[in-house]
Protein backbone atom coordinates (compact mmCIF):
# COMPACT_ATOMS: atom_id res chain seq x y z
CA UNK A 1 0.00 0.00 0.00
CA UNK A 2 2.77 2.21 0.70
CA UNK A 3 4.57 3.79 -1.71
CA UNK A 4 7.33 6.82 -1.59
CA UNK A 5 8.90 8.39 0.86
CA UNK A 6 7.82 11.92 0.42
CA UNK A 7 8.94 13.47 3.11
CA UNK A 8 10.58 13.27 7.18
CA UNK A 9 9.49 16.56 8.93
CA UNK A 10 11.98 17.89 11.51
CA UNK A 11 10.56 20.67 14.04
CA UNK A 12 12.78 23.27 14.79
CA UNK A 13 12.24 26.24 17.27
CA UNK A 14 14.43 28.95 14.54
CA UNK A 15 13.82 27.91 11.31
CA UNK A 16 16.33 30.49 10.03
CA UNK A 17 18.96 28.99 12.17
CA UNK A 18 18.03 25.66 11.22
CA UNK A 19 18.12 26.46 7.51
CA UNK A 20 21.42 28.19 7.53
CA UNK A 21 22.97 24.36 9.25
CA UNK A 22 21.37 22.50 6.68
CA UNK A 23 22.61 24.92 3.72
CA UNK A 24 26.16 25.27 5.35
CA UNK A 25 27.51 22.75 7.52
CA UNK A 26 25.37 20.19 5.58
CA UNK A 27 25.50 22.36 1.90
CA UNK A 28 21.86 21.47 1.49
CA UNK A 29 19.99 22.98 -1.40
CA UNK A 30 17.17 25.15 0.43
CA UNK A 31 14.23 26.85 -0.57
CA UNK A 32 13.05 29.99 0.85
CA UNK A 33 10.84 29.86 3.60
CA UNK A 34 7.17 29.55 3.09
CA UNK A 35 4.40 30.21 5.37
CA UNK A 36 1.56 27.74 5.52
CA UNK A 37 -0.74 29.58 7.95
CA UNK A 38 -3.75 27.08 7.74
CA UNK A 39 -1.31 24.42 9.10
CA UNK A 40 -0.08 26.47 11.27
CA UNK A 41 3.81 26.20 10.49
CA UNK A 42 6.36 28.04 8.33
CA UNK A 43 8.50 25.64 6.09
CA UNK A 44 11.77 24.90 4.41
CA UNK A 45 11.74 22.17 2.01
CA UNK A 46 15.41 20.84 1.64
CA UNK A 47 15.63 19.10 -1.95
CA UNK A 48 17.46 15.83 -2.03
CA UNK A 49 17.57 13.75 -5.33
CA UNK A 50 15.49 11.35 -4.02
CA UNK A 51 13.31 12.75 -1.29
CA UNK A 52 12.81 15.98 1.22
CA UNK A 53 13.26 17.22 4.09
CA UNK A 54 10.60 19.69 5.49
CA UNK A 55 12.08 21.95 8.37
CA UNK A 56 8.78 22.88 10.42
CA UNK A 57 8.92 26.12 13.01
CA UNK A 58 5.53 26.87 14.45
CA UNK A 59 3.41 30.02 13.12
CA UNK A 60 0.53 31.66 14.93
CA UNK A 61 -1.49 30.11 18.04
CA UNK A 62 -2.27 26.79 18.66
CA UNK A 63 0.77 25.47 15.75
CA UNK A 64 0.19 21.75 15.84
CA UNK A 65 3.93 21.32 16.62
CA UNK A 66 4.34 23.69 19.20
CA UNK A 67 3.33 20.81 21.82
CA UNK A 68 6.29 18.73 20.32
CA UNK A 69 8.53 21.87 20.96
CA UNK A 70 7.31 21.82 24.34
CA UNK A 71 8.50 18.82 24.91
CA UNK A 72 11.59 18.96 23.27
CA UNK A 73 12.57 22.35 22.87
CA UNK A 74 15.75 22.25 20.86
CA UNK A 75 13.25 19.66 18.09
CA UNK A 76 13.33 17.02 16.55
CA UNK A 77 11.99 14.53 13.89
CA UNK A 78 8.16 15.21 14.13
CA UNK A 79 6.97 12.85 11.38
CA UNK A 80 7.39 10.94 8.36
CA UNK A 81 5.04 10.82 5.16
CA UNK A 82 4.56 8.25 3.22
CA UNK A 83 2.22 8.57 -0.59
CA UNK A 84 -0.33 6.22 -1.07
CA UNK A 85 -2.47 5.95 -4.29
CA UNK A 86 -5.98 6.40 -3.06
CA UNK A 87 -6.17 7.65 0.41
CA UNK A 88 -9.84 7.03 0.90
CA UNK A 89 -8.80 3.23 0.41
CA UNK A 90 -5.55 3.20 2.56
CA UNK A 91 -7.62 4.39 5.44
CA UNK A 92 -10.41 2.19 5.44
CA UNK A 93 -7.68 -0.73 4.99
CA UNK A 94 -6.19 0.90 7.98
CA UNK A 95 -9.62 1.32 10.16
CA UNK A 96 -10.34 -2.78 9.05
CA UNK A 97 -6.37 -3.49 10.73
CA UNK A 98 -7.61 -1.41 13.69
CA UNK A 99 -5.02 1.53 12.94
CA UNK A 100 -6.92 4.65 14.32
CA UNK A 101 -6.42 7.86 12.27
CA UNK A 102 -6.43 10.90 13.56
CA UNK A 103 -9.30 13.72 13.71
CA UNK A 104 -12.47 13.09 11.97
CA UNK A 105 -10.84 10.26 9.74
CA UNK A 106 -11.93 12.52 6.74
CA UNK A 107 -8.29 12.80 4.76
CA UNK A 108 -7.81 17.29 4.83
CA UNK A 109 -6.09 18.71 2.30
CA UNK A 110 -2.37 19.50 3.15
CA UNK A 111 0.54 21.61 2.76
CA UNK A 112 1.31 20.19 -0.90
CA UNK A 113 -2.50 20.81 -1.76
CA UNK A 114 -3.11 16.88 -1.74
CA UNK A 115 -5.61 15.06 0.59
CA UNK A 116 -3.66 13.75 3.57
CA UNK A 117 -4.47 11.89 6.79
CA UNK A 118 -2.42 11.11 10.30
CA UNK A 119 -2.34 8.00 11.91
CA UNK A 120 -2.06 7.56 15.63
CA UNK A 121 1.97 6.83 16.38
CA UNK A 122 0.84 4.43 19.27
CA UNK A 123 -0.30 2.15 16.59
CA UNK A 124 3.52 2.52 14.91
CA UNK A 125 6.08 2.31 17.08
CA UNK A 126 6.01 6.52 18.51
CA UNK A 127 6.26 7.81 14.89
CA UNK A 128 3.53 9.69 14.07
CA UNK A 129 2.72 8.73 10.23
CA UNK A 130 1.10 10.90 7.60
CA UNK A 131 -0.11 9.23 4.70
CA UNK A 132 -0.48 11.54 1.48
CA UNK A 133 -2.12 10.65 -1.84
CA UNK A 134 0.74 10.59 -4.19
CA UNK B 1 27.41 17.83 0.00
CA UNK B 2 24.69 15.20 1.52
CA UNK B 3 23.28 13.75 -1.14
CA UNK B 4 20.04 11.14 -1.29
CA UNK B 5 18.19 10.00 1.86
CA UNK B 6 19.80 6.77 2.48
CA UNK B 7 17.35 5.69 4.87
CA UNK B 8 15.81 6.57 8.34
CA UNK B 9 15.78 4.37 11.25
CA UNK B 10 12.63 3.28 13.95
CA UNK B 11 13.53 1.82 16.84
CA UNK B 12 11.35 -0.81 18.25
CA UNK B 13 10.65 -3.06 21.24
CA UNK B 14 9.38 -5.63 19.02
CA UNK B 15 10.71 -6.55 16.06
CA UNK B 16 8.40 -9.19 14.80
CA UNK B 17 5.26 -6.81 15.61
CA UNK B 18 6.84 -3.79 14.33
CA UNK B 19 7.46 -5.83 10.85
CA UNK B 20 3.91 -7.20 11.41
CA UNK B 21 2.76 -3.73 11.47
CA UNK B 22 4.34 -2.54 8.42
CA UNK B 23 3.92 -5.57 6.65
CA UNK B 24 0.25 -6.15 6.90
CA UNK B 25 -1.06 -2.73 7.94
CA UNK B 26 0.71 -0.02 5.67
CA UNK B 27 1.10 -2.92 3.28
CA UNK B 28 5.02 -2.47 2.88
CA UNK B 29 7.29 -4.92 0.86
CA UNK B 30 9.77 -6.17 4.38
CA UNK B 31 12.68 -8.10 4.37
CA UNK B 32 13.99 -10.92 6.47
CA UNK B 33 15.41 -9.51 9.86
CA UNK B 34 18.72 -9.59 9.97
CA UNK B 35 21.08 -9.97 13.22
CA UNK B 36 23.72 -7.18 12.77
CA UNK B 37 25.58 -8.53 15.90
CA UNK B 38 28.90 -5.76 15.18
CA UNK B 39 26.48 -2.95 15.43
CA UNK B 40 24.18 -4.12 18.58
CA UNK B 41 20.85 -4.33 16.84
CA UNK B 42 18.44 -6.66 14.43
CA UNK B 43 17.36 -4.64 11.78
CA UNK B 44 14.42 -5.34 9.14
CA UNK B 45 14.50 -3.19 5.84
CA UNK B 46 10.95 -1.84 4.18
CA UNK B 47 11.76 -1.19 0.84
CA UNK B 48 10.00 1.84 -0.44
CA UNK B 49 10.43 2.71 -4.22
CA UNK B 50 13.12 5.96 -3.45
CA UNK B 51 14.65 5.04 0.11
CA UNK B 52 14.26 2.67 2.64
CA UNK B 53 13.31 2.47 6.80
CA UNK B 54 15.37 0.48 8.83
CA UNK B 55 13.15 -1.32 11.40
CA UNK B 56 15.80 -1.75 14.98
CA UNK B 57 15.40 -4.02 17.89
CA UNK B 58 18.37 -3.84 20.32
CA UNK B 59 21.17 -6.70 19.94
CA UNK B 60 23.15 -7.77 22.98
CA UNK B 61 24.48 -6.35 25.97
CA UNK B 62 25.34 -1.99 25.05
CA UNK B 63 23.24 -1.76 21.93
CA UNK B 64 23.29 1.63 20.83
CA UNK B 65 19.49 1.90 20.87
CA UNK B 66 19.03 0.42 23.97
CA UNK B 67 19.16 4.05 25.74
CA UNK B 68 16.71 5.47 22.88
CA UNK B 69 14.36 2.99 24.30
CA UNK B 70 14.62 3.38 27.83
CA UNK B 71 13.66 6.84 27.01
CA UNK B 72 10.71 6.08 24.24
CA UNK B 73 9.98 2.34 25.48
CA UNK B 74 7.40 2.22 22.47
CA UNK B 75 9.90 3.12 19.99
CA UNK B 76 10.55 6.18 17.66
CA UNK B 77 12.34 7.39 14.80
CA UNK B 78 15.75 7.17 15.58
CA UNK B 79 17.83 8.55 12.93
CA UNK B 80 18.14 9.98 9.44
CA UNK B 81 21.13 8.54 7.07
CA UNK B 82 22.29 10.60 4.57
CA UNK B 83 24.45 9.97 1.39
CA UNK B 84 27.88 11.90 0.90
CA UNK B 85 30.87 11.32 -1.88
CA UNK B 86 33.63 11.42 0.26
CA UNK B 87 33.33 10.90 4.24
CA UNK B 88 36.59 12.46 4.71
CA UNK B 89 36.08 15.52 3.08
CA UNK B 90 32.47 15.52 5.04
CA UNK B 91 33.71 15.26 8.11
CA UNK B 92 36.50 18.03 7.44
CA UNK B 93 33.97 20.32 6.35
CA UNK B 94 31.12 19.29 9.14
CA UNK B 95 34.39 19.99 11.79
CA UNK B 96 35.28 23.38 10.38
CA UNK B 97 31.60 24.53 10.67
CA UNK B 98 31.77 23.27 14.42
CA UNK B 99 29.44 20.72 14.43
CA UNK B 100 30.76 17.55 16.30
CA UNK B 101 31.16 14.22 14.63
CA UNK B 102 30.32 11.39 17.69
CA UNK B 103 33.47 8.86 18.70
CA UNK B 104 36.81 9.22 17.20
CA UNK B 105 35.80 11.14 14.82
CA UNK B 106 36.76 8.23 12.33
CA UNK B 107 34.64 6.57 10.21
CA UNK B 108 33.54 3.13 11.10
CA UNK B 109 32.16 0.59 8.41
CA UNK B 110 28.35 0.32 8.75
CA UNK B 111 25.65 -1.81 8.77
CA UNK B 112 25.86 -1.89 5.07
CA UNK B 113 29.53 -1.83 4.30
CA UNK B 114 30.41 1.19 3.81
CA UNK B 115 31.80 4.01 6.07
CA UNK B 116 29.49 6.20 8.19
CA UNK B 117 30.02 8.78 11.04
CA UNK B 118 27.91 10.23 13.37
CA UNK B 119 26.93 13.43 14.30
CA UNK B 120 25.80 15.22 17.32
CA UNK B 121 22.08 15.89 17.46
CA UNK B 122 22.24 19.12 19.61
CA UNK B 123 24.27 20.65 16.47
CA UNK B 124 21.16 19.27 14.30
CA UNK B 125 18.16 20.50 15.74
CA UNK B 126 17.89 17.65 18.07
CA UNK B 127 18.42 15.01 15.36
CA UNK B 128 20.98 12.19 15.08
CA UNK B 129 22.12 12.37 11.74
CA UNK B 130 24.27 9.30 9.60
CA UNK B 131 26.60 10.20 7.13
CA UNK B 132 27.19 7.03 4.89
CA UNK B 133 29.99 7.10 2.21
CA UNK B 134 27.62 6.30 -1.26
Amino acid sequence: MIGRLNHVAIAVPDLEKASATYRDVLGATISAPQAEPDHGVTVVFIELPNTKIELLEPLGENSPIQAFLDRSPSGGIHHVCYEVDDILAARDRLKEQGARVLGSGEPKIGAHGKPVLFLHPKDFNGTLVELEQA
